[in-house]
């Protein structure tokens, strides 16, 4: 019998004098016979370019070398990169005991699809690697290791099919009591279901019960929401940590009956689809308080139009850092309506948020008679609605500038699609909790969001969406109803449907060729575009690259 | 005896239809025996993720069809993305002959490093392919096949060591009378040299000789010049095709010899280092003109401040889409000085391009009049500063939105690295001509553009720089010296040397932890600048993927 802590530690790229303070902290409290932590915790995760610097690889493996001297009379499971006997770089499950680094388990298959780049960092792991620990023993993997369904990428696995299939012949033919798998997994929508029939299979397959950490936190696009677990040799689900919690917990391991017993803290209800919204709500949560706190920004400064995406936004920003660190700027022009300037003021009353209002007629005018000198600009055209968007752009940036809090950009998903935005103005800010956030769920997550309090005035939750830049606009005026849109868009962008197909799914023609033909345009807008948090199956940003310069529609 | 074409083309990405109809041009007006086009061809370098589309596959497949129809009378080597008999995708050289494939070559070696991200898309060929024309045994290779030395990436070459030594064995073994290598290779200073160093090693190791044929053209962030080549099979540099040109030239083959005969057009003197400089300056119009002209764009237009960086922009754009097609916008602010004026309109006059003259005090006093309400904002401060790089942001985008014109930026790489630059201000625009060039190159090129014909006023290129955003103001008040600066940086991000390192250069602790500190804080703005050609060994962009989030330094 052995205790297990399972370590669920946020750590921040880069910050390995944090990160290895926090592990040692962890380590030093623990009275269990093992603990823990997420693969390349030491370092943070993706370090992304880092890793080909060699300095950074010293500071890696000092911040190593300290962890492993904490490690007196407990031994440490943890993730870092390290060269392997060839001199290259393995992203590594390393076993720290009695002060040394006792061995290493080298991650066998290297996602490179999606969000992940490893192969342009590491090389692959051959075999899994164990160790014997109080008569228990341990087989280790790193995340993708046990991945052996095709549910995030069927064509990576189909191309790795032979290594998966030695991977899992492997696992199931090492002599070992437990299977200990160190992540960091990436969350979006329905990933809790899928790594609990992932890890389910893994356990039949191999015959063992599987100890499975990952990693919180948020980090530029990604957040990781953790929800380590245990599934049992039969594959079924016994416990798991909460999501988006940093923390430890303890188990106990009966190698004889290979059960987990005194399952302390961890909960034994399983996370269900029904948890999907509050789950993707906590997701923009913890990415906007991780990005705040780990760039060291003095709070948050962010437009609001009386409208629903910086209506929910202005809520995650208060959820995330507090209403006492928002400011939320109100900059109606001439095209405001009253009502907008009431449902904006009255949600930062109602939440506690200070908000200051500076119409921006002034200097809209003063650019239109600047221009007017050259240009034939008319009222309500393209080029004067940008220059209004740019205006409240400028006021933005420049609260930004003069109080160090992070601009917070508000527009949605179905938007950056679309380049139904504007560059340098509503686009403008260093991060946008809800890039990846689809129409359709800005309503969702609004919904939630009041069931646990009002927080969204329910005006703006039902007047029509208008972007209030030219007289008497409605989005619905430039884009398709949303609901055909979102579905649209989901097709082509999550699934890679080809126009044909997505016609086929029943939508008019017209629309569909229209719709992907705008999006194939509006690459350049997204490439400018801040970061901001993956929460659905492919986000735009570094997960779906698509040329500027193309041809192709 | 045979003949062979080489098709230095340049194709645009996704653009299947009009590649494939050029394609069939050279082929149906070659008179040779065979026509020899650049790697990906058919789809333009890199498709990225367009390639992960089947819609996209099916259409290559289509595209590849209709060439191949029209190869009666001549056999063609291009290259193209093509499913293998796994029905994974590979990187392949297709021979087409009498109306079909004939049989294809799969690249071997998949390069994953720097703008390389060819292991997310591919899966590696395992041998070299060969065919017979005439009498005459022809190999084929991929690009990086044949990239036997380290001069570009010496930990991928390290890492995939074996691999290469196996490549390298089968191509020695490979019963040849030549290879034939088809390349998508981007572009950087000193490639030509490298280029000709590795092709040398590979002809001697293989005693082969070797027809290279390499693309031309710009793609957002990468720049192809041509120079495709022939080398003897003792590695002798036998003759080339110019640096960005797109064309065809012909040489006979002698299979009894070895020898190349014939050279028609090829040039036999090879590039030498002393073109750097024009390659580069080539290299930036180049890029220019193809962003313009492949995004269909209406001339450009750009800001002049009476700087070096503007100043040497507007020959760049000048001379890549024509003096008629740009216009220039001066708009000085109060801290504008006249010779800042004068010799930008100066440049105008001289070079004949259009420019009007907006002051961009009534709006900056207008934002200043509505900010003092709130913040106390002084005069001259950072906020201040980027209100004026704001309004001109503004002004720009609104002549771009109203013209179609594509807004070019002027920064250059020294201060893209700093962060020296304003956020949707002066950083505002669609494409970033000297992004990649540090400022003791944009000296050099200014001074070689004016060897060329006067384009650049002595006067800009002998004055101090200055941002001119505060009274008084010089680049020196903020950046260490431009010439110790670029030392700095180039230590730092293109060779990755540590604090340490560079210290040990000669360079003051102070001013190099300063450096570094800003490079890595500044992340965030380059994430949201527009893409630029590169042109040096390791660009900002897609091949230094930094995080924002890190709190290594």
């Amino acid at each position: 019998m052995i205790r297990i802590e399972l370590a669920q530690l946020n750590p921040v790229v880069g910050g390995m004098a944090a990160n290895s303070r926090k592990i040692i902290d962890v380590i030093q409290s623990s009275g269990a016979d093992l603990v823990v932590f997420p693969e390349l915790v030491l370092t943070g995760y993706p370090p992304e370019d880092l890793l080909l610097r060699h300095d950074f690889q010293e500071a890696v493996q000092a911040a190593l070398q300290k962890v492993a001297r904490a490690c007196t009379d407990t031994v440490a499971i943890l993730g870092a990169p390290l060269r392997n006997r060839n001199g290259h770089l393995v992203n590594a499950a390393v076993v720290l005991e009695n002060g040394k680094i006792k061995g290493w388990h080298e991650k066998i298959i290297l996602p490179n699809y999606g969000v992940f780049d490893e192969k342009r960092y590491f090389v692959s792991g051959q075999t899994p690697y164990s160790f014997e620990l109080k008569g228990v023993r341990i087989a280790l993997a790193v995340c993708e290791d046990l991945w052996c369904e095709d549910h995030i990428d069927s064509r990576f696995r189909q191309e790795h099919a032979e290594q998966i299939q030695r991977v899992q012949a492997d696992y199931a033919a090492i002599e070992a009591d437990i299977l200990v798998s160190i992540n960091a997994s990436p969350y979006h929508q329905r990933k809790t279901e899928i790594r609990k029939q992932v890890l389910s299979r893994c356990a039949r397959n191999s015959g063992k019960p599987i100890v499975y950490v990952n990693m919180t936190g948020g980090q530029d696009e990604l957040v990781f929401d953790g929800q380590s677990m245990l599934i049992d040799a039969e594959g079924e689900f016994i416990a798991k940590m909460p999501a988006f919690t940093q923390g430890t917990a303890v188990v106990c391991f009966d190698e004889a009956t290979r059960q987990f017993n005194d399952l302390g803290t961890l909960q034994t209800n399983g996370a269900t689809l029904v948890e999907e919204t509050r789950h993707t709500y906590d997701a923009l949560v913890h990415a906007v308080r991780d990005y705040v706190a780990k760039n060291g920004f003095k709070g948050v400064v962010m437009g609001l139009s009386g409208g629903i995406d910086s209506a929910l936004t202005l809520a995650i920003a208060a959820d995330a850092v507090g209403t006492e660190n928002v400011l939320a700027l109100l900059m109606p022009s001439r095209y405001t309506s009253d009502i907008s300037n009431q449902e904006a003021r009255h949600q930062c009353d109602q939440l506690g948020v200070d908000c200051r209002t500076l119409p921006i007629e002034s200097p809209h005018t003063a650019f239109e008679e600047l221009l007017k000198e050259y240009l034939d600009i008319v009222e309500g055209d393209l080029t004067c609605q940008n220059i209004q968007a740019r205006c409240r752009g400028v006021m933005l940036m420049a609260y930004s500038n003069h109080t160090g809090r992070l601009l917070l950009t508000t527009g949605n998903k179905s938007e950056m699609a679309m380049g139904y935005a504007t560059l340098y103005g509503d686009m403008a800010g260093g991060f946008a909790p809800l890039k990846d956030v689809s129409k359709h769920w800005i309503y969702r997550l609004s919904e939630y969001r009041n069931t646990l309090s009002e927080a969204i005035p329910p005006g703006v939750i039902e007047r029509a969406p208008s972007a209030e830049l030219a007289p008497d606009q409605r989005d619905s005026d430039s884009l398709p109803p949303y609901e055909i849109l979102d579905g649209i868009l989901e097709s082509y962008i999550e699934q890679d449907r080809s126009a044909e197909e997505i016609i086929a799914e029943g939508y008019p023609e017209d629309v569909v060729i229209d719709v992907i033909k705008r999006v194939n345009r509006n690459e350049y807008k997204r490439r400018q575009s801040p970061p901001g948090p993956k929460i659905s199956r492919r986000a735009f940003g570094r997960e779906r690259r698509y040329p500027i310069t193309s041809a192709y529609s």
